[in-house]
């Protein structure tokens, strides 16, 4: 099996950093042309999921715009330029949560859309965390912090609590591990 | 807490099906108004993780244009004009793998795009698979169909073979829920 080959990008609609989307022509392994295959830039971003140094969970509980109600969320935000996976995650914790974490696990890092792009995002769960400072963020969303037990996580995760899904990937991914 | 509120929506990129980009005029719950807020409409679409009545799970490897290597990946394709999500589930498990399954597990229904949207991805465990006919998809890419236990399955997923974050979604949660 041999990949798709790409004869040109063109961008049709440019609205970076956020989006930028291009149209491709790609030969397939058969030798076939598509003249207009879309493809979309959005920014990388990491995920990470918090465990305390006393085994609780810490997330989020807010709105996005992309939902019709209420989410649990882990940490995220996008990678800065030149900024690595695992530098963004302890960034945003910081950032974001005021804390450390004494352990980091990468859960991979995944495409979020296989067909046309739309960034890639790395996955982390960080354990052992612990507040140092208080959070600076400053996203547009309101939120409230939260503190879950393992089983409760679980719990969540099934009912579908958590709404976005880079976060379900996230959470089921770090259950798994730490199971 | 409140949601957003859309004051209008204008479309900036037209390529329907596939893709249309739209700018919305948003106002956030402290009355400051975003003006260009891009919101990315793209097919909502169905993910299977297929467990047969042996207890093997049924994937595929195959190359998708936005891996840069091959991967493992779960049933997937996109949910039809006035189809349900499972109605779409069971309508790709027959046309690409020819099984049917004598129990459907819901693992939830996800945004892809917490904040720009880009529609939603519903993701299932079929359990108790059985082929019944020979598979009539019609897929773009070439792919070959593979057995795996479970206990393959997971070390697959912790080392990154699935390379979509739905597919990594899909198949942490079936592992999850089976587990």
């Amino acid at each position: 099996m041999h990949p798709w080959k790409t004869h040109s990008r063109t961008v049709v609609l440019d609205s970076a950093p956020w989006l930028v989307i291009e149209k491709h022509v790609i030969e397939l392994p058969n030798g076939k042309i598509i003249p207009d295959w879309t493809w979309v830039n959005t920014p990388d971003f990491i995920n990470v999921v918090v465990e305390m140094a006393d085994g609780s969970f810490q997330f989020f509980r807010q709105w996005k715009y992309g939902f019709d109600r209420i989410s649990l969320a882990p940490i995220g935000g996008y990678i800065e330029p030149n900024e690595d996976p695992l530098t963004a995650a302890k960034r945003e914790l910081m950032e974001e949560m005021g804390c450390e974490a004494s352990e980091w696990v990468d859960l991979g890092c995944y495409r979020i859309d296989a067909n046309r792009g739309a960034g890639m995002g790395s996955l982390f769960l960080a354990r052992g965390a612990r507040q140092v400072t208080a959070p600076s963020g400053g996203d547009l969303e309101e939120q409230t912090l939260i503190h879950l037990s393992r089983a409760e996580v679980l719990a969540a995760l099934r009912s579908g609590e958590f709404r976005g899904i880079a976060w379900a990937a996230n959470v089921a991914l770090a259950l798994l591990h730490s199971g």
